[in-house]
């Protein structure tokens, strides 16, 4: 008789093969698929999640995993049982029934969502989600353990080790110094042009230079594709089919960022070694840690004056009419204006994680607090009043912005905050291990990257992202790394003293 | 207890949620996937293949077939577990492991044969093409019914009613009439030109043109899509979901009648009701028919100088400095000129059947006579020289130049060339039934698509090709049509007396 790991062998490849099928089923719909495609085709995703699901609760997988805990395995197989097993009491803590209604409720949820920020309605969408915070807390509370609280549940889905002991003390540090930070920038008096970033880029100039952006930071096209989708997003197989979109608009910049973000996420997953892809521990280690290493890319990186000093040409060639007369000094200001706004995916960095600050307090009060749904436009509007200065004119630009509520997730948006501060964490410590700037003003990403495979995405999800912090940069998480980048940085910028 | 049949439906449904994966895989493949994807991704569709062989080898799913023969069943339900039982007849009656050996000889042979062309090297792909005729003969025996030729087993996957009885008769009909024919037409003196189809004919303006047309017969745009891979296909997840590929070159005629053809294909597969797609049946009823309709389209249709009378000035202004000084006449002489070659999928309209012939004649030989494959190339060109008067300079473009038989598929070459002879016969009746070209004239291919929509393509796979044919036209599949349609046509543009 051989070993329960290896009977768990042809379990876990029809797992494999199920998510894979979903995830291009994804891809294909997000970016191709035709208009009148979706519910024919739904019904067959629908099978496919059906059987990872049979998969994943069947009896015999549940004592297997169970046996390999009497056996000696490698660090590898004991992350992919663990993985496993994680999985196993996700799903059989909740009634298949159940689960069934929820993701029927969460596959209405998005076209009523949709429909309710196209009408600028809240309260078309504000019963389904009454409905989809019920089904999320009976969920958790299915699945809490003993003492532990509803949304603790929720947060580690995303970030094992984040609960909300910790990240109350990261929002505090955020709120108490970048608040007021962000005041004495918008006082400033500086004033940032950023005019030329808007006009007539072509769609086939954005996506040529986008190609050469890609590459120019590591992403492999052998091993990867570029396509179009209404929002940009990463996605992929396995490490050797990694997959980004982008979106074009009459901003230059958005596309151009997005790109260098997205090939953030995407060289993260083409880092992952040939023995952990197509496991279940061959992806990034968490929500957070993806969106460090994407932030990383499209920030720390791509908006840093020394990344533009070899390539800065290439844009203005690409791009004559449009920049051939702008400085590169000029377009670096430009690229890292700072401009309080209402919309969390069009923010720049400074403010970018006072938007996730605000999800995050609402959704403690939704998930914690009984708030009562139909009250969070008002709420909504007064945070982003109180911590940013500015008001949404109706609940499209306010509370129905982000999709993540009609899909029924809660405890994602912390992540966005987390990576960001991650990153920075990672920048400091790496600025004593290299000349960081020197190397990007050689043209010397690779070496960037190299550190970052090294420690980070060579290693999956064998570790938790706190774990790699740690061992990375010799400290636990510290959120007052990613403070001081962002006041240094924007301090300069704004010629404000300290 | 419900009744066997609908005990029989979360098989079904699983059955085509795999079939449905696997093929936007193959689509994927062919379309979009990184050059390296390859291996990874292979190994999760091989799962997938598994995972269908598996529900429809199941005893259970055997056991409720025989149950069903019991029950009261409404046509479309006949029709489907008919298609389930020779289904499972098929792949139960090969012992798995040899299946297994034969998939990976597959996945092994096409890309020995790619090389083989590559290098023009027959004798590399030679003991490989030996062990899958072998294998394929064994198949054939395992499901031969007693006194079945091995041969006739293949015809029938690809045609049902059509055996070596038929199609010789078929095939005699082409060759007695169509070979002496070829040979006016060659000897005829009539010079067409047709320089003015290639040149600078830039991607863009052919995709853009292709469209058009694709829509123009009745490809709808909100339930396909149409991209871009190496050799022109179609294949579809479903009827609202039904894709398209073509390529570009230097001859804008090759892309825009393998626009117009796919298309034929694609309006088969929309005009399937909701009722059988995502069934069993739901698909076109034959190879043949299929290729019915896409060589109507293609030909019928789109190479009839009445289809262009409405249409010839959008493809002009298109090209307007290619084609703006190119008459109607000249143009619709040259995408009907006859030019015997070596390369099937080139080939004219009046000679592309001949190629078939010869595959017909050499598929007999290895089946039925125990031909040594070695000689393959030698009676290729023979033949070749024989029916076409044209003879291949080496095996890229003589026996290697298909890829059907390096992946095992025998039996499949006679379809293409019934297609045509389908489509005539239909044409014949048609025209009967209304002012055929009046219509293509009037732009009216609508009323033509109703007639093909109403008559064929709502019945998916619920009668046989030669079913239907006998149905809507009221006789017996009947080659002679097919001759004569070519012979008129051609007759008439090369000037040649009957």
């Amino acid at each position: 008789m051989s070993r329960a790991y290896e009977q768990l062998q042809p379990y876990l490849e029809r797992v494999q093969a199920f998510q894979t099928a979903r995830i291009l089923f994804e891809w294909d719909n997000e970016t191709l698929a035709p208009k009148e495609a979706g519910p024919n085709t739904s019904r067959m995703v629908g099978v496919l999640s059906a059987e990872y699901f049979s998969v994943i609760t069947d009896p015999q997988v549940k004592k297997l995993v169970k046996e390999c805990e009497g056996e000696d395995l490698g660090q590898v197989e004991k992350a992919i049982v663990r993985e496993l097993a994680e999985e196993i009491e996700k799903l059989e803590k909740v009634p298949a029934q159940e689960y069934r209604e929820f993701s029927q409720l969460v596959s209405e949820g998005t076209r009523i969502w949709a429909d309710a920020r196209k009408n600028k309605d809240f309260h078309s969408f504000a019963p389904t989600l009454k409905k989809l915070v019920e089904y999320t807390k009976k969920f958790a509370s299915y699945r809490a353990k003993e003492g532990q609280k509803l949304y603790d549940v929720l947060l580690n889905d995303y970030e094992k080790g984040f609960d909300m002991e910790t990240l109350d003390k990261f929002f505090d540090t955020l709120k108490s110094q970048l608040v007021p930070f962000l005041k004495k920038v918008t006082d400033s008096g500086t004033e940032i042009r950023d005019d030329f970033l808007t006009g007539d880029y072509s769609e086939k100039d954005q996506e040529a230079i986008g190609r050469i952006f890609a590459e120019y930071v590591g992403f492999d096209f052998d091993r990867g594709v570029m396509a179009v989708s209404a929002h940009p997003f990463t996605t992929n197989l396995h490490n050797k089919d990694v997959r980004i979109t982008t979106s074009y608009n009459r901003h230059v910049d958005d596309s151009l960022f997005s790109v260098i973000h997205e090939s953030g996420h995407a060289i993260y997953e083409m880092g992952i070694p040939d023995e952990l892809t197509q496991t279940l521990v061959g992806g990034g280690a968490s929500m957070g840690m993806h969106e460090s290493q994407s932030r990383f890319f499209e920030n720390i990186i791509g908006r840093n004056q020394a990344f533009w000093v070899p390539v800065y040409k290439k844009l203005q060639e690409q791009f004559p009419s449009q920049l051939g007369d702008v400085s590169m000094d000029d377009f670096v200001k430009a690229i890292n204006k700072v401009e309080p706004s209402l919309i969390r995916t069009q923010a720049d960095e400074l403010t970018y994680s006072l938007h996730v600050l605000i999800r995050y307090e609402i959704e403690k009060m939704i998930i914690e607090e009984d708030l009562d749904v139909e009250k969070l436009p008002q709420i909504w509007a007064d945070k982003y009043e109180e911590y940013l200065g500015v008001r949404p004119k109706d609940v499209a630009e306010g509370v129905l912005q982000d999709i993540h509520w009609s899909q029924g997730s809660f405890g994602y948006f912390p992540s966005y905050a987390l990576g960001s501060a991650f990153g920075a964490q990672l920048y400091h410590y790496m600025k004593g291990q290299m000349d960081f700037e020197g190397l990007l003003r050689a043209g010397e990403i690779r070496t960037i990257r190299e550190f970052l495979r090294e420690h980070i995405h060579r290693y999956g999800k064998l570790k938790t992202s706190r774990q790699m912090l740690k061992e990375v940069t010799g400290e636990d998480f510290n959120p007052q790394y990613y403070v001081d980048y962002l006041v240094e940085k924007y301090g300069e910028l704004y010629k404000i003293a300290i």
